[in-house]
């Protein structure tokens, strides 16, 4: 059995699409941020850095492993059922190029906006011209990447594309306002969101955790 | 040949450090930032998200080969080598799950201070608070993990250490102001620094594209 720890964030629904497309069994454990649940003790032995997701698979290859880092998980899954992740080879790097984009881009960028465009009661005008044009400039690359080929590895669909979507889905959603004008003009990215949004097991991950 | 296209910066230094490590021959090809090189349509060609670094492997899997995105460059060095990173196991996940740390946490957080603590005219007190509050936070998740294990993987030195300790030397350096009373309580994370620091491939890496 796969334990997830995670909330109704788009880091957290990542290893839940993954999950639900590999067709595994898994229980899922609701960390709720917004009661500082990933400050608890417990947590902190599976997660040190205090953040969802981290799962458990008690079919570790030693015996129980936890993990944590949503990039870390995606990749430990995809490695040990051999999908979504070519096991080398051109394809192998180019997920892991995108899976990488995202982690290290797309994510905290997206996160930083939304923290100071809309969460954050107190307004920083540098931060949130910086933040959108940074998250602008990162939607243009997917939108030349999409325009070029169906899914971010190349010619299949990856963990690199599970990486993006919620976060790319947030763009359009709890982003919507500041990132209004910079969607207006992405059709390879609308295309490719109603690609990914379409798969079952998308629709089924992206509501995990919910009450 | 595997040709290194970089700058000065603690991105940069990654690969380097870890083809060093690996004793392979590589050509440095220098990216000025500072001048805009990195928009060179050439660059991105191999870089689609106009970063660097990246790398191109005349002896690539299936022919040349480019890669982007540090933490891939170091995931495809460490994989083709065998080197750095264990081929399966509590202990390849370890390191994976530290590289994303650094990736999507360490590294974005703390060029986020430097921008705003640092390099920017303008000053944005809300960003300043944050972005120092979240890096002294990492460093402090950092010297948890080692003062519990010698490396960041456990046992063994991997391309975590080599994807964190450019960013956390950038701590006590460029960053030094808003994290002064952060590092003076790391005493496990000092003597990690000074551990990795003394590596020679480390010492000579370090230096990459410096004139």
């Amino acid at each position: 059995m796969i334990h997830l720890y995670t909330w109704t964030t788009p880091n957290g629904r990542k290893p839940a699409i993954l999950l639900e497309e590999l067709g595994l069994p898994y229980t899922v454990h609701p960390v709720n941020i917004g009661k500082d649940e990933q400050f608890a003790p417990d947590f902190l032995t599976l997660s040190p850095n205090n953040k969802i997701p981290a799962i458990v698979d008690d079919a570790g290859p030693e015996g129980p492993l936890a993990i944590f880092e949503s990039g870390a998980i995606l990749t430990y899954l995809a490695e040990t059922s051999g999908r979504f992740l070519a096991p080398a080879g051109p394809a192998r790097y180019a997920a892991l190029e995108w899976l990488h984009w995202q982690v290290g881009g797309l994510g905290p960028m997206l996160g930083q906006l939304g923290f100071f465009a809309v969460r954050s009661p107190e307004k920083a005008p540098l931060a949130i011209e910086r933040f959108t044009t940074e998250a602008d400039r990162l939607l243009g690359v997917m939108e030349r990447r999409l325009a070029a080929v169906p899914y971010l590895a190349g010619a299949d669909y990856s963990i690199a594309d599970i990486a993006c979507y919620p976060w790319t889905l947030a763009a359009t959603s709890f982003l919507k306002e500041p990132l209004a004008a910079s969607l207006e003009t992405k059709p390879a990215l609308r295309r490719w969101l109603d690609a990914v949004g379409a798969r079952p097991a998308v629709q089924t991950g992206m509501t995990v955790a919910e009450a």
